[in-house]
């Protein structure tokens, strides 16, 4: 399946004289106050988010899952949706692979295939929280951090293939989101678990290429329930400063205990120097995976401020960060669910943008917080949809790709091409 | 495979002594403050727990799911898995079943089978939330709040076929836990998808016989994440009531927000005559299904301090409640793991029944706030474990069920039976 | 003090050229859409919003409370506060009472003062929380709820006394928030509380006049930490239900456990037309009382969207539900924090009447998700502060009420006038 | 208010029987399955909890506090009811001071009456969460972490004197529990809150003595509601890291949010040889400051695992822990809250101490989860009691304090002392 250029001229010219009216509306408004528009323009091409190998799938829980049909059925066909997503939107120019969900069996022709679809290939993900066919040894109760030195080795082993794996990539990092965990008080010993967790991670770490990050996740429960190794973003911290200068954490935005302020989280890491990465999604309860700015479109705009503001003062040294999408698609068509997520992101990283940040420093000099708060707010309350469109627009890409995506019937063709009930690996 | 009699007088022969020595101990003890001991043994044997047919094989997460060997191939194997652990501990004398994972294909055979065993069927279990192969209609949208028709009648005649089934093996109850809700803001009107919920709760109640009831679940989140149609226990009441005198609320105690004080909904329920039965297990994040009173004991002793008072004082004219373990066995061998919830409740209740309840109201009653606490406290901290042996001894069954089990190596015997890798239906 | 007309017009005549601007280009956009935004702005009259008597002054916590200069210092002043921010925004035309905070000695005078404000007296409140100065009997242990029948009498009249202040100044309803609860377990006899709080509410509601009507508040926590009476909307349902049709529950926004689906609660109390009044604010923790919308604005837009959708099509009977804002101004100018709630709950409700409910529900008909999803995100997305501004506007109020309150000094012309360090009754 | 031996021995002489029949008949027990138990009751004299000198009087909520007569109406006072408790359970030998509610203004007459106490003074307790009278600039915006330098001098200096004060009494630590926050997003910014509260700790700990420790708390809300400057375990680690040897972390239980695993905390503190104190008390939904052990009592338990089992390997090199009681008193009488608080921990303790920990470790290592559980919950269900009772009675206390005090109405006393009106200085 193809989209052609025509077909995006076509379904832009129906929108175009509203945007543009709108958009000059906008940005002359904005720029009046001192917004330069066009940087922020400019500055979106290097908002480049990460689509997970693993997420062009229809996703579940451990109730079921509802099948949806035109899905992938190999990584040459991840490689094409995420081809699709970036080339309607300019903002989704790298994938993320799983192995062993998507080992690249021929890397000269998944490289070639990528570099086709304009993508790069960003971190690689180990999964040490499956038992795979024929796998010695079983991971049940633990991987990195097992009582058992020879699992711990087998789980070694397979992070340090799945780096070699990259290597052959031109990925540069290495995510680690470590499942282990326990059920039942008694079952671990933390302070042991925590331990050889430390000596595996310090294992992969030397493994990797000098020009390698390593970006530990943390989690506070599932699949394990009582206790994980990696609970929260201190524990992640602690091990990334023990491991060294090129080991970071990764702040999933479902990986927190219920009212957790993110934003200050992630401002803390920046501050540190230790932030990584991110996966992006929204969550009302636990870990829900959901549309990403779905349910919380507030805390992930606030998130953004910090990141934005941190990162024009990088006193820490961070390193560019590595933005994914880390949603499941339980309902909703995966990559019209991807669209919505990266247009949430776009949002609200514009808004994030024309903070009036240095009225906003003043008022806190100042000790004026009704001025500070009424700053905030009046980013938050702009509407600047239309410049995420000119953005896309400038792109190439559809003014509104959910709607070019449904109106062309992109899935129906998917669905021709690859089948109703064809399988996708992944959650 | 089957346990004999000598057997477990082998294995009780070496803890005899100290057995009897403690139990009389505490007996003496207990009788001497007015506790009437040889009462709560006698009452235990009203105390029967349901096992549910999905609950004898490995559970699992939607990141996975460890084998365990010897688990039940058919709903045959499952009844002898019950009526093992009704042997080992007189407390299990109640299956139930969910379709159509275990559909009684020839029900005078199971009838036969469970008798022989010593169960009874408790209330049966309808499923919505998954699609079956060959099932015309999908329920990802919804099933009894469906905004289609024919998907609500659909999910209709399932539970009356569910209620049919449950006749012909002697069941006097249906459980509902409709799954139905959403994951994103505006995919539902909430108001049409309870209204829409009640008049097909209206239909199944009236396909009931007259001495059947019907128990609603309700649950906050999961397997949607922003809204679930019955969240609550307010809105499982508020359909109870609506419904009609034998339809009831049933308390999941994984089915809660963070913090919930689960013991005041009883008694609420109790006070309003309304609660039809329990789902047990435990939970430290959300609905962890972790072994019963395995993460927060003391909250599951308050749970039955409010049921032992409250049904002792049933000015509501609740009916007798119907109790069923419902956890998921991710780690710890199943039949284990229901045996040590098993011990927890027996534990529970029996701590429970020697609160000093006329103290503890003459405490209230004067305002002793001390007193009251002190009194509480007293009944948790004593150690009844010798109560629980001692009902088990009176009834032929192991001093300690765990152990017993893991003795005689019966998970073996039934590996050897049945193999390591056979597919047990359920969750 | 006062304000003049002419300031305000000077004010407004810096920002309307902008303001119609604006206005004019969303006005447009919208009703091309087929939104009528005139009639919006007509229904905005509609939309007051009480102000409590006890939020004029200083917040503050269990750890201290640090000073504002210039809050009132008598009922009078608290009426004249209210008329300001009556004033400056046009949507806060009521009052809401707390006995014995604010008792009226001269109602007649009252009356006449609220009048030349333009205010109107919404709901009483009643406390039986505290311990007054010369009463008999303490509320440690509980009031409407409490073992001893003389307090429980106490407090019936106090509710008695106040719905008779209520009459003398024109309200027409009592709201009670019943702080009465449990610290630990075994304190209370949870069936009894629930039992003498319906009798005590029973004997309250009978002596309402027959055109008044009983809000009922719940809440999870605080200031008892184990337990409270009425701790979640199911209870307070199940009361008001029992109580009779003037019986209605109210819903404080701070007053739920964490990750609560509020907009659901507010659905399904408009379904069952048991929905009397709402207590805005916000909070991230638990019941922290922050400015309305400056935490989860997006959560207080679909509350909106539920009343406006399920009052447009009122099928329960729900009578017009009673707003206030229920805030605490720990930090912030009182006045201040108070518009900057009436600001978040106009552009809610606004955001919340451009949603094209017709589209909405056909998506939802034809099990559009995606559809359903964008239409709810599109009106949110929105800047629809110029419909805000253009309703102030026509009633003669600043077009930025927050700017005009701090450019003109108001708060020090009110210290001039009342001291630095007044005494405001309140929390 | 005195004390006398014979009374002591009067109250015991009913109890004593029976209690040595219970002690006998479970040390008996436990010795056979090689638990020392005397070993456990001489390491108990360790066990000693300093009681903060600002629980003595009647604690409250925003909503309100309500009286308790007797309270200590001053430092000397104060001692005095630390004494009694001490004097009562043997375990509260320490006091832990708070400037400037309890400024020793006579340190030698200070010090003398504590040690004719028995009682040592623990760390000292700083405040610059209130605004004192005649304090020159306001802590509302912050201390520590505030803007203003000015602030943050004075606030640095309340510290030092705080030090001063401590080191004339042979105080050995600084407690700093920076309540600085932000309400309201854009308020604050993170990173310079931070990072001037480092700079202000950094100079606070340079101040300090060389046989000095530093306990950094941390709390995730209140008083503040939208940020706290130092929220998580990860916050104060890094602070306490970078500050250098002498500064650890402190551990509230109640400041965490929803369903924190607060065991793991421990252990991972005890591992990093960064763990300073604790600050007991108990929760079911916020800082509830609750009696100790009264809500969760299997939590207590299991850090109390966690403590015992970390210290006894101390690799990370933490220096002897600092316990302490921090709860609130609203509705029981302080002394006797304490004394169950005192009672929660010894049981812990104890409990704790009996865990089978060769058998558990083996366990772990056989991955015999089954085991390790049964282990774990063996000790938990054991009555110790006795063992508690034991250590009491042979250092002369009674065998239960809190009915000892009640049945010697020693409040009754206090109040003929004291008054039943007086203020205790304290939250």
């Amino acid at each position: 399946m193809e989209v052609k250029k025509n077909q995006i001229d076509d379904f832009n010219r129906d929108l175009i004289t509203n945007h543009q009216m709108e958009f000059e509306f906008l940005s002359s408004k904005l720029n009046s106050r001192g917004v330069d528009v066009e940087s922020i323009i400019r500055d979106m091409e290097e908002l480049q988010i990460a689509i997970p190998s693993w997420a062009l799938g229809a996703g579940g829980t451990r109730f079921g899952r509802f099948a949806q049909g035109g899905t992938p059925g190999n990584l040459q066909e991840k490689i094409k949706d995420v081809g699709l997503i970036h080339h309607l939107t300019h903002s989704a120019g790298k994938i993320s692979l799983h192995i062993p969900w998507d080992i690249p069996e021929n890397p000269t022709e998944i490289v070639a295939l990528a570099k086709e679809n304009a993508l790069e290939f960003d971190a690689m993900n180990s999964n040490t929280f499956q038992d795979q066919e024929g796998q010695k040894l079983s991971y049940k109760l633990g991987s990195l951090s097992h009582v058992n030195s020879n699992v711990r080795q087998q789980a070694i082993d397979h992070n340090k293939k799945v780096i070699d794996y990259g290597c052959e990539l031109g990925s540069k990092s290495l995510t680690v989101w470590l499942a282990d965990g326990s059920n039942h008080p008694g079952q671990s010993n933390f302070r042991r678990a925590l331990n050889n967790t430390f000596k595996s991670l310090e294992s992969i770490y030397n493994h990797m290429p000098e020009d390698w990050s390593l970006y530990i996740e943390y989690k506070p429960f599932e699949p394990y329930f009582y206790s994980t190794v990696i609970p929260d973003w201190g524990t992640s911290f602690h091990l990334a400063s023990s491991l060294g200068e090129r080991a970071f954490t990764l702040v999933d935005l479902g990986h927190h205990l219920p009212n957790t302020n993110i934003e200050q989280i992630v401002s803390t890491l920046i501050s540190a120097g230790k932030l990584g990465g991110f996966h992006f999604n929204d969550s009302k309860f636990a870990d829900d995976d959901l549309t990403v700015g779905s349910i919380k479109p507030y805390q992930l705009f606030l998130i953004f401020n910090e990141i934005v503001q941190g990162m024009n003062d990088n006193v820490g040294g961070n390193p560019p960060i590595a933005y994914m999408i880390d949603a499941s698609h339980n309902i909703k068509d995966p990559i019209v669910d991807l669209i919505q997520s990266l247009d949430s992101i776009g949002l609200s990283y514009i808004k994030s943008r024309i903070i009036d940040s240095k009225s906003l420093n003043d008022a806190q000099l100042k000790e004026d917080t009704v001025l500070a708060s009424e700053i905030i707010n009046d980013a938050f309350q702009t509407d600047v949809r239309s410049i995420l469109r000119e953005y896309r627009r400038r792109h190439g890409a559809p003014l509104d790709a959910v709607r070019f995506f449904e109106k062309n019937e992109l899935r129906s063709q998917l669905i021709d091409e690859r089948g109703r009930n064809n399988l996708t690996t992944g959650l």
